[in-house]
Parts: C-alpha cells; sequence; structure tokens
C-alpha cells in the first residue's frame, strides 16, 4: 500500500523546528512495508491543508497527517481532514472526560477552547493520547485511511507506536518482524564495515543500521506470511550478528536501552550503585534513574561542581586538586573511591571534564574528560577527549560512562566467575 | 515574493535521514520575507519529481530544490528541473576544471560519470560549489526562479549563505524581523484565550505561539522596508504581551532558556544554588549546569533517591520519613532545608514524587510530586499531579521546579528590595 506524510504546523515552514516526526514516521512506515513516495508540509492555512489533503488522496491509500491538532485557533487538521473525507464532527464524551481528566490532575484551568479537541469525526476511530490532551483520529471511507496524529513527538510517537502501527500493520497482508540488535563501544562506521558483507548481500531480512552516541542499532527486519515465519528469516541473521560483535551487544530487546541493561547487570550481580559526577552535573544518574525500577540498584548520586563540594561530598584531597586540577585522573579515582567509601556502592562512577565553551587550555583543552570506575575494591580510570558544542560533550560523556561501567561490571562479574579474586 | 522548497532523496523518505536542510532553508527564506506555503519531500523518481516541480512552478515564484545532483544515474534533479523550465544542458568548461581540480586536489580518482556534474543548464547561473562537486544551479524564466542546490548540508549551507542568500535578497525589498516573548507557568490554550483579540486582529506584525513543557514562546514577527521599520511595528506588540503577561514572561530574547534565565538572576543577586532530586534523579541540576557558567552559581547537588540518602545526604529525619513517607511536603521541605544546611547555598530547591509507571497508591498515584524551595530562610512547597509516562513526568517535574524557584528568587528580591525582610 502507498502512504503519503503531511506535516502540519507554521513553524515548520518559518524553520522554527526540525521534521524530526517525518523521520521518525517514515523509518516505521518503511519497516510496515508501506511505500511512501511522497512527503509534505503546509502551514496551520485551511486551503492550503485541504489542497494537499485532496492531492494525498489521488495517489495514495494511507495519508498521515501530523500536528494541528492543538485547541487553538489556528489548529486546523483535524476539521479539514474530515471536511475532506466527508466526517462530521460531533463532541466525544469519552474524550472530553479524559481532557477534564488530563487537565485537573495538573491544576490547569480549563478553558472553553480546550473543549475543540474533544470534537471528532462521527464514525471515525479515536486514539486516546497517553500524553496531551488532542486525541488521535483515524478515518476510513471507500479503502482510503486518513490518520491524525499530535504534532508533539512525546505525544505522536508513543501514539504511533503503540496504537498506529498495529493498525497499519494489520492493513497489509504478511506480517513485519523486526529485532534490533543493540551494539555499545563501536564506532558506526567500524559496525558498518563489519557487517558490509551482510549489507551488500541484503534481501529479506534486511539490515539497516541506526547510530545513537556510543552506540549503534542494527536493524534486521523480515517480512513473511506469519509471525512464526518472519522470524525463521530473522534468527540466522541475529546469531551471525552475535558472532561478529560479541560482548558489545548488550541487548537484543529494542525496548532494553543500554541504561537499563547495566541496572538489570546491576540486580543479576547483586551490585548497588552511586555517582559523582562535574561536568556532566547530573546527567548520568538522571539516565540511570530514567529506568523504572532504578532505586533497587541506585544509591546516591552526587554533582560535585566546584572543588569545594568535590573536597566536601566526596573527600578529594585539596592537595590532589591543588597538584592535578579538578580535571584529572587523579581526581576522577578519588571521587569514585570518595563515593564507593561514603556510600558503600558496590560501584561507583565519577566523571569530571570540561565541556566548554569556555575553561579550556593548551594542556586541557575543551573535551577533555576523565571517567573512573569502581568496583569493589578495583578502580579503572579513563581519558577521553570529545568533540563538539558543550551538549554533545555533555551527552557523549554520559554514554562513555555508562560503557565503561559496563565492561567494568562484566570484567568484576567473569573475575569473580573464575574465581580471579 | 513566494518560495516553495522541494528535498529530493529516497534516503529521507526512507527515514534514513533527518531533513534538517529544510529547516536551515525555511528559516534563512523567512528572515528574506518570502512566504512559503509548501515543502515537498519526493524520492529520485523523474515522473514524481517532474510532478512536484510542475506543481511547485503553478504556485511559487521561487522554487529552491535539495538534493539528487549527485554523479550517478539516479541522481535526476537537474535533468528534470532543466526539462521543466526549458532549458538544454551542456557542458561547461569552467566546472568541468573546477570538479577536475577538486578531486585532483583530494587525490580522488576522476571517473567518467563526474563529467555529469558538469553538465548545466545553456543560460542558467552556474554557482561553484566550495565543498563538493556538484555546481549549484540558478534557472530564471517568466518570472519564475529554480534554484538547485546539493544535498550534503556541508556543500548546500555555505552554497546557500554565499551565494543563494544574496541573490534571493536582491529579489525582494523589505525584510521579516520577529522578537520572541517567552512565557512560563501559564498553560498554551490560557495563553492563547489571553491574546486571542490580538491574534484576531492580527496583520502586520503577527503572532504565532509555540508550547514547550511548562513555558508557552510568543513570536512576533514583522515584515517592513527595513530593519528600523521592522522593529517599530515589533515594539507596541511586545510592549503589549509584556502588560498582559507580566512577570510571567522571563525573557524577549530567542537565545535564552528558562534555566539560563534563572543562573542569570541568581548572578545579578549574588545568590548561589544547590539541588536535591528524588525522583528526577540529577534532571533539574543536569539542566541548569547545560547553562555555561552555571559554576558561578551552582554549589551541590544531590540524588537522594533512596530513604537512607535522603537521611544521609541531606539530614531528612527518620521519624518524619516513617511518619509521612518519602513522597510528603514535609520530607521535601526537611530536603530542600538540609541541603541549604549543609552547601550554604541561598537558594536550594528539592524534588521528591512517583514518577511511575510503579509505587503509586491509592492516596498517593504516579505523578504526585512535591517540590520545595528555600530562599535564604523561607522554604515554600508546592503539590503537582503530573500524567503522562515516567519521562513526561520527570519533565514536567523539572520545568515546574525551575518555574518554582524563579517565583520564590524574584518573591525574595522584591521583598528585600521593599525591606520586607
Amino acid at each position: 500500500m502507498v502512504v503519503e506524510l503531511i506535516s502540519v504546523g507554521t513553524e515548520i515552514l518559518l524553520g522554527n523546528i526540525v521534521n524530526t516526526n517525518a523521520a521518525y514516521l517514515s523509518e516505521r512506515c518503511a519497516e510496515l512495508g508501506l511505500s511512501m513516495y511522497y512527503q509534505g508540509v503546509v502551514g496551520d492555512n485551511a486551503e492550503r491543508l485541504r489542497d494537499m489533503i485532496e492531492t494525498a488522496k489521488s495517489r495514495a491509500d494511507i495519508i498521515i497527517l501530523g500536528g494541528g491538532l492543538g485547541p487553538t485557533k489556528d489548529d486546523l487538521t483535524k476539521e479539514i481532514a474530515a471536511e475532506a473525507m466527508g466526517f462530521q464532527l460531533v463532541e466525544d464524551e469519552h474524550t472530553k472526560q479524559r481532557i477534564r481528566d488530563y487537565l485537573e490532575t495538573r491544576g490547569f484551568e480549563i478553558t472553553e477552547n480546550n473543549w475543540k479537541q474533544a470534537l471528532v469525526p462521527e464514525g471515525g476511530i479515536v486514539v486516546d493520547n497517553e500524553n496531551g490532551t488532542a486525541p488521535g483520529i483515524i478515518m476510513e471511507k471507500e479503502g482510503k485511511h486518513v490518520i491524525l496524529l499530535p504534532g508533539p513527538p512525546n505525544e505522536l510517537k508513543p501514539m504511533f507506536e503503540n496504537q498506529i502501527y498495529p493498525y497499519l500493520n494489520a492493513l497489509e497482508p504478511g506480517i513485519i518482524y523486526s529485532k534490533t540488535v543493540k551494539v555499545c563501544g563501536v564506532g558506526e562506521s567500524k559496525a558498518e564495515t563489519m557487517i558490509s558483507d551482510l549489507i551488500d548481500a541484503q534481501t529479506n531480512p534486511t539490515i539497516a543500521t541506526y547510530a545513537k552516541t556510543g552506540e549503534v542499532h542494527l536493524r534486521v527486519t523480515a517480512k513473511a506470511e506469519d509471525e512464526k515465519e518472519a522470524k525463521k528469516l530473522v534468527k540466522p541473521m541475529v546469531k551471525e550478528l552475535k558472532n561478529r560483535f560479541g560482548n558489545h551487544i548488550y541487548t537484543t530487546d529494542t525496548d532494553i536501552t543500554l541504561e537499563k541493561s547495566i541496572i538489570d547487570l546491576l540486580k543479576a550481580n547483586e551490585l548497588t550503585v552511586s555517582t559523582v559526577e562535574s561536568c556532566t552535573g547530573g546527567m548520568l544518574s538522571a539516565r540511570i534513574t530514567d529506568v523504572p525500577g532504578a532505586s533497587e540498584v541506585f544509591k546516591s548520586g552526587y554533582v560535585t561542581y566546584s572543588n569545594k563540594s568535590k573536597r566536601k561530598l566526596v573527600g578529594v584531597k585539596k592537595s590532589t586538586l591543588d597538584k592535578h586540577g579538578a580535571v584529572s585522573s587523579n581526581v576522577a579515582k578519588e571521587m569514585a573511591n570518595g563515593a564507593a567509601m561514603f556510600t558503600k556502592a558496590d560501584v561507583t562512577v565519577s566523571i569530571t571534564g570540561i565541556a566548554g565553551p569556555d575553561g579550556g587550555s593548551e594542556e586541557k583543552p575543551v573535551g577533555l574528560v576523565y571517567i573512573a570506575c569502581h568496583v569493589c575494591g578495583n578502580t579503572v580510570v579513563k581519558e577521553y577527549h570529545f568533540k563538539g558544542n558543550r551538549s554533545k560533550i555533555r551527552e557523549a560523556t554520559v554514554s562513555a560512562a555508562l560503557i565503561l561501567m559496563r565492561e567494568c561490571i562484566l570484567e568484576h562479574c567473569s573475575n569473580v566467575m573464575f574465581g580471579n579474586h
């Protein structure tokens, strides 16, 4: 089937935001085996939006519209799409109640224009929004499927993932099954070289690589009559990837993040963790505690931004700070060891570095970072040189810290297993 | 004049890359005062590309095509665009030489298909590419301007910046000037209601509202002969918005974030800050320290995830935890006060709550959050009820903490100013 994507929003036409929704939706539609030939962006303008929907109807079976479902006057997507598909808008009690609950529990005042979002096409499918007030909408008529999604990525993505993806999957005969092999500590181009032969030879299943800071995700996708058949196609390829990347693979489960895999590793080995951060200012602990149930293994986190706090909170020696400076392997080591002493955590990770833009020098440039990881008495310190702006450096640092943590824990566990203690 | 943007590339339709070129070009065109009503993406397909160019010609004065100028067979943009504009492709000696030089100086082997890039529309304008082999092209006919740019951002952006921007600027006299008024602590629909009369009456300048967690940004945009004239149009509208939103406005500077405005507020009043976080696990300190120079005011951060760490790190009383539970206004207050005592910071903010998905109960549901802010002896505690998934709740909590912080600091400063201390 042919799908067409229409992003609605003047802010896209003005270049105020990058259209990441389009990339996300395109990727997922491709996985579903849907053919996308056109994408469009249009502003909050009735006539032009209508024109675009009509054009899309003439050449696509499925039209996905993102954005323009807000409560404000200039949000027109639902009104125009319903009109174009010949649906009447009626008030939906269920949605009205959901919006009321959503706003009241947040202590937001409900204003009249909120009820605009409770209007839905009569005979259409209402898709509840877990993360906002605007409901998603599906309209079906004469073989055409028009899907309306809220614009904010944190509303659009979960809604598509949980409700729209299965709906679309059911439209196409045969199913798509994919497994993601998540690799850490290997660069993207290195990873691609390691599997270039597999990529060149790919037919069904296909392999797609997605790079994210410190990680590469390899998505193996097969299309078949049924899931059993598809899984049979995917399995040997995943096995081959496991052979090639070995310990660098931290999961083959889509829902498991690097931090989650580390939390699981800690739980499995009954280890606890604490963090001490300088330049990342809490980003590492924030990422670890983003995992539900992290409380079982996460003890405490310190953000020791100033030298004083490094001394006071985790007992870094004044002499070490004076002699080597705050950004040094020695300080990183004392931070990790101090945290281990104070918090009694089995694993402690410390970060000290220069995120910039200021604070760099000839021998200690912006991007210089030391990460120390202490596991049950052994402390490893590594030096890193990251490039990019402040947030890039901080982000790369957090990923590197997680990867080092994972390595040290695995090392520790294998030592224990083989009694090297 | 009306401009339309067409991005060419199957990799965009497959979601392999995010179309950042579109955002960049849209923003620059808006600055030039060009009106963009449509954007399109199409793959490397002759028929569909032709169809898209024809449609764009029917409704725009300027058509910018990005991508599809490569040396390979499936790069068709130049061929199709020239045909649609009725231009003949001829070999351009100058470009041929430039390509030869470009490749030779880099030690690249010249292959036959490289010369495809030396073909240019006869009578068109050739735009040299400083960062690649594909030249940019401008074709003018019957009041239509078709501009072809290479797809790679590191080729497209410099070319547009240095050669195309001046060309377009010369086409259309007059400029666009906009100012963004950033509001916090007011919901989007509430803000929208507060200015609905201004929006209804808007012509020049216009007002657009953009919502982000805890904030609403109001962009006032005017079009005029010159910047002075445009600024004169924008000024009274911004003044009016200031009257309506008063203290809820934290900046009118595009580059200033809420956290940055708070850092500036702290600096201006010579105040220091420390944080104590439970359910946000360091997200607040991470966001504060994301601001360059935060070190001047940020003392320490604690992530007191467990009850034990709440007691040990910031001295929350066991009796308080037993009596009221970790998620309570009492504990939030003791966390903030404890941090103030231990770190000697003037301002301390504490967060305790249930981010979910687990840990909720009948009387303490997921989304219940207490935030306390201590400023020089006075502590305020607020109760919040957030909805959504774990990350949505955590994100909303951090924004709420920043907003409360700002309110308390402003309150403190005005008290000091009026001697209520």
